[in-house]
């Protein structure tokens, strides 16, 4: 069994859709656990509901991040709004103590079920193979704020990497590769922690420090292959103290398989 | 009082941010009514619940669609999910006759109160003034299915308007200029609206019909002065039948006001 798996060991209780998990402090960055696996977290207990409709699988994963999750118990809750042949839609919290940290609307699907037409996509950004990127832990100590970050082998192309050695570009976009140190192959579930795995791109504004999510859409679009990932974020747009920051995610076969957009807050500290 | 306000006069009822209201066949388009149009009904419920927090503006805005709204009186619920200094967080659902049509999760805040700082930002495309763009009625009848498009004054960009005579560009871009005709001066909950009030992307692919959405997720990012706004959709994935379709809108300064990301599936009818 893989880090991640036994991360998401969540137990089902004696009510309809309700989940324990137990949150580590192996996934948190920073002073909270780190939101993408909290997407995951959720992702999975909605995935146990929608499995027996026919539905493992996210087409559409918004979540809301209410306060900073910590490690400890968390509870999670999922609730079928409609089931019907080719989809489910269903909302969901994650609360700790009573208090939300996230809250989710999504509909589950079968991806293994669409026709394989494509019309238009986006291949991934030429960058360098892994083993020329910058891996995590060359990467200087106060830019690698949580355990969370050895949860991952994540090579970073050198091109969108100034940031951690104090030349951000102002350009925009992070760029690079992901897997789990153990290669566990990725699922659509385990796709919306990849999508918020990267640092923020405000880190390639000079603007260093913790960028809050609002919220955060995912769009899947593939089952992905086995083997590694690449990762895109960029933004298009950062005005009035928000960042609208896009992540794009390949599989090993350069299909696209995941993407997302986020609204986030621009960190206090500059 | 604008046709659009007159559209929108939700009653309060006796149940906290619970309102009525009757939706006119005026707003349908096809057999249902229009997606944007309920977007902006359940957006103003939600407004009339938040601005009592400081909270009038909608920052991000995801509604799923369940089935298709029909002409007659809709129940509107908001339920505040949460309600901090710089947001309110809330969900909420417009049902018929105890049906979900549409259900909402969203975070309002103040758009006026945010810095005018723009780091990065989307520049409005090249088109022809209004007065050189395709009106509505200039389209050929087939491609003018509802009433709602008579709530428009649509002018669309000649060179993205090939579809409307059989001639699709297979490029994935619709553009114009869009008010109504009462130049009603827009506002945050009115662009949830416009967000939507375009052909699908898809018509430009050939594929003509009804894309339904299954969700959208429109992020505000300031006032919107008045006058023409200027509308863009396009898709840069549209794979396993479904579209992943974005939408900008700048308003009359030229400056990006709102924008949206949306899944949809692709029309049956081909």
């Amino acid at each position: 069994m893989t880090e991640y798996d036994r991360a998401l060991s969540l137990q089902a209780t004696d009510e309809d859709g309700a989940f324990v998990v137990d949150l580590s402090r192996d996934w948190s960055i920073g002073a909270a656990v780190n939101g993408g696996f909290l997407m995951s977290v959720v992702g999975e207990a909605a995935r146990r509901v929608t499995v027996e409709r026919g539905h493992p699988d996210p087409l559409t994963f918004t979540a809301h991040f209410l306060s900073a999750a910590q490690e400890g118990p968390a509870d999670v809750r999922v609730d079928l709004v409609r089931s019907g042949r080719t989809q489910s839609t269903l909302s969901a919290s994650l609360a700790q103590g009573g208090t939300d940290r996230v809250r989710v609307l999504a509909a589950y699907g079968d991806l293994a079920g669409l026709p394989d037409e494509r019309l238009v996509t986006i291949d991934p950004p030429a960058m360098p193979p892994p083993e020329q990127c910058v891996r995590n832990d060359q990467m200087p100590a106060g830019n690698k704020p949580g355990p969370f970050l050895d949860r991952l082998d994540l090579r970073l192309d050198p091109d969108t990497a100034g940031w951690a050695v104090g030349e951000p570009t102002h350009r925009g976009r992070i760029q690079g590769w992901v897997r789990t140190p153990d290669d566990r192959a990725p699922d659509p579930v385990f796709l919306l922690m990849i999508l918020d795995c990267l640092p923020p791109v405000t880190f390639d504004f000079g603007r260093y420090g913790w960028a809050p999510t609002v919220e955060l859409t995912a769009h899947l679009a593939a089952l992905p292959e086995p083997g590694w990932l690449q990762v895109r974020l960029m933004t298009d747009h950062y005005a009035g103290g928000l960042v609208s920051e896009d992540a794009e995610v390949w599989d090993s076969t350069g299909r696209l398989v995941a993407r997302a957009r986020q609204l986030a807050r621009e960190p206090r500290q500059r």
